[in-house]
């Protein structure tokens, strides 16, 4: 399928445009996604203390077994904003809801961009009906909305999986925006998911929750975790609407995470300012949450960043993340290979080739860390991250507010 | 008292020279601080699992009563070098006793530099009794010794309190090493603190822990745990030989208070790449270890020190900083002050002139944020940290090892 012509799940329809809230007319600020009939949904949203307004809103109205849109604008994030920031949020779900004829509350809002300023409501009064009138089944609909999503990221971020369940084509089709380390504003992650297949509320909680562990919350640009992170499902039915077996919902729950890790990876991969794409895959751990940490202490650590964006096989620097992750363990129960090179072993530095490595990392945009820890476990995470470049830093030193 | 003259302690020695760790030969590599007769001493190390030779070595020998000497090597950290590693520091305690005629357990090593490459023996089988040849009680003496502990630091780091206690002068005199930001190969920070007031064994511990838990451990280069942190404290007692009353304790606590904080301000100024130095006092909560946890999470966001760097007074990025610090509070609770200027209070942003705050933080290396939480507690904490600029990136991307 080429990348433009990516399928909406059957029953859904989608629409993208320019509103008014961004001041480049060509660019779009207002996103919608419609379920014909009533679905279930989940939502995943940011562990923040300071949320967005579209946070505390959408929040309360998932797990949801008649949900019908999710409304989504960039170029405000509508946090930090107050009581008129949860009246604006819920206004928008208001119209949408008014357009479509549903409740409110069957509505799901979100918002990403700058932080701290009120909502233009004269741009969304034009905008919410008009986006209401242009919704389409299509997949050009379909990469209107994920336009619409946009901030600060360079490509449109969509993915799909098809495959027959239980004698049916069921659909899976997300589309995400992240504007990974240029974020100069707090610009956030959003993601929304949708299927044709038919989940009980209970299980499309289940399933969302599961995908983003292994997905969304396996990345980090720069540890900053912001106020407006949301994930959504929706689970529509219009294919497949009886109850699925056991094997089916592991087949369907296969084809979520698919979707939501190449969204996430796609997050990481247009991180501006970025020169390397990093997977860290760590093992050995008692328990996952264990392998998550040490992954992250070596993925938001500045000297580990920075010296994969300089093609410095710097390994004492990654070994001492590790050890500084607050994970029980000894220094010689540490292996560590970069680009399929063993660099440290029971605690002593292996002979390599450092000039080869280091052109391989200088010539390759992707970069392979693995950490396996002995004597302590068999759980294992796969993490990806970016580098921390000079672009990084002009990008969001420069930008002034 | 001129930086380049600052006294020791009574009863304590020092000396600093070039060995041939570096390949500068007018560069220090060697320090040394020699108490005349037995102290009693204690050391505060690195909490990284993954932790250099010296650190194993020193750390079984405190605290201590009897200990007479400190030596440093900058230009090898001696870390993740295996079993060679621990002999080799055994070795230069070793060395150290002979020359001072006492045992090498009395004596304890520091290392910071490079990390997994094996110590040069040969450069140090001739430094170190130069070393014990050239101590002497002088200013001189005490800036060569500060001089031979740094590596990347570009001033050297001294600092000096006196008073009088229970009739008699009273000297506290220290020196540290931090490479700050640049840290282009885990160089690390290291600090001698010595008095010659008189302390039992117990009470140079816990003082020890105090003055680091108030200064060494509230800053923040790049949030990355080195594998060679250490502070050592040795009391000589030499001048106030008596036991101290509580109140003599505490004058003497805050004398050294104020050395270990000097110290770390210093490593925190000398931050190469830095262009701002920030104060962060947070106030209003239940513990001090919450106002860390927040002042931290502040401290180590990319996105707030490269805001720093751009000199913008970018609220958004701290407030959700906050949030995010694993701390239970509400967003209402959080008022944050830039320079004086209130930006946030009760769960929306103030007016305030950004122009003007913008300049002055441009024209000032100064930066002064105060997050005040209510309704939670009076617990504070004060930290300090540097801005991130394209210039830590270039110097720790550039370099290769």
């Amino acid at each position: 399928m080429p990348s433009d012509q990516l399928p909406l799940p059957h029953g859904f329809r989608a629409s993208g445009l320019h509103c008014g809230i961004k001041s480049d007319p060509d660019t779009f600020d207002l996103a919608l996604f419609v379920s014909e009939r009533p679905c279930t949904a989940a939502g995943v949203f940011t562990t923040n203390r300071v949320c967005g307004a579209p946070v505390q809103v959408s929040r309360e109205r998932v797990p949801r077994e008649t949900c019908r849109a999710v409304v989504i604008n960039s170029g405000n994030a509508n946090a930090c904003t107050g009581s008129q920031g949860l009246e604006d949020a819920r206004w928008m779900t208001d119209e949408i809801a008014a357009g479509l004829g549903c409740s409110s509350d069957d509505v799901l809002v979100c918002s990403t961009g700058v932080i701290g300023h009120p909502l233009r409501r004269e741009a969304l009064a034009k905008g919410l009906p008009s986006a209401v009138d242009r919704l389409a089944a299509t997949p050009d609909a379909f990469a209107d909305a994920a336009h619409g999503m946009m901030t600060t990221d360079t490509v449109c971020k969509q993915s799909v999986r098809q495959a027959e369940i239980a004698g049916r084509t069921v659909t899976v089709s997300g589309a995400a925006k992240g504007a990974g380390m240029i974020a100069p504003n707090m610009a956030t992650m959003l993601a929304v998911v949708m299927t044709d297949a038919s989940l009980p509320i209970d299980a499309v909680d289940r399933m969302l929750r599961q995908a983003v562990d292994r997905s969304f919350n396996r990345i980090s640009i720069d540890g900053h975790t912001s106020t407006s992170d949301s994930v959504i499902l929706l689970a529509g039915g219009s294919v497949q609407t009886g109850s699925l077996s056991a094997g089916d919902q592991q087949q369907l729950q296969t084809m979520i995470d698919d979707v939501t890790t190449d969204l996430a990876q796609a997050i990481i991969r247009d991180a501006e300012g970025a020169a390397h794409f990093i997977t860290i895959d760590v093992g050995g751990l008692r328990t996952a949450e264990e392998a998550d940490q040490i992954a992250r202490a070596v993925a938001d650590s500045p000297l580990v960043k920075t010296a994969i964006a300089g093609a410095d096989p710097n390994w004492g620097r990654i070994v001492s993340a590790v050890g500084y992750a607050g994970v029980d363990l000894e220094e010689t129960d540490i292996t560590l290979t970069l680009n399929g090179t063993v660099l440290y072993r029971d605690g002593s530095p292996l002979a390599y080739d450092e000039s080869a490595l280091s052109e391989q990392m200088r010539t390759n945009r992707d970069v392979h860390i693995a950490i396996e820890i002995a004597h302590n476990g068999g759980e294992a995470v796969r993490f990806w991250t970016s580098d921390l470049t000079v672009e990084y830093v002009r990008l969001n030193a420069e930008y002034t507010t």
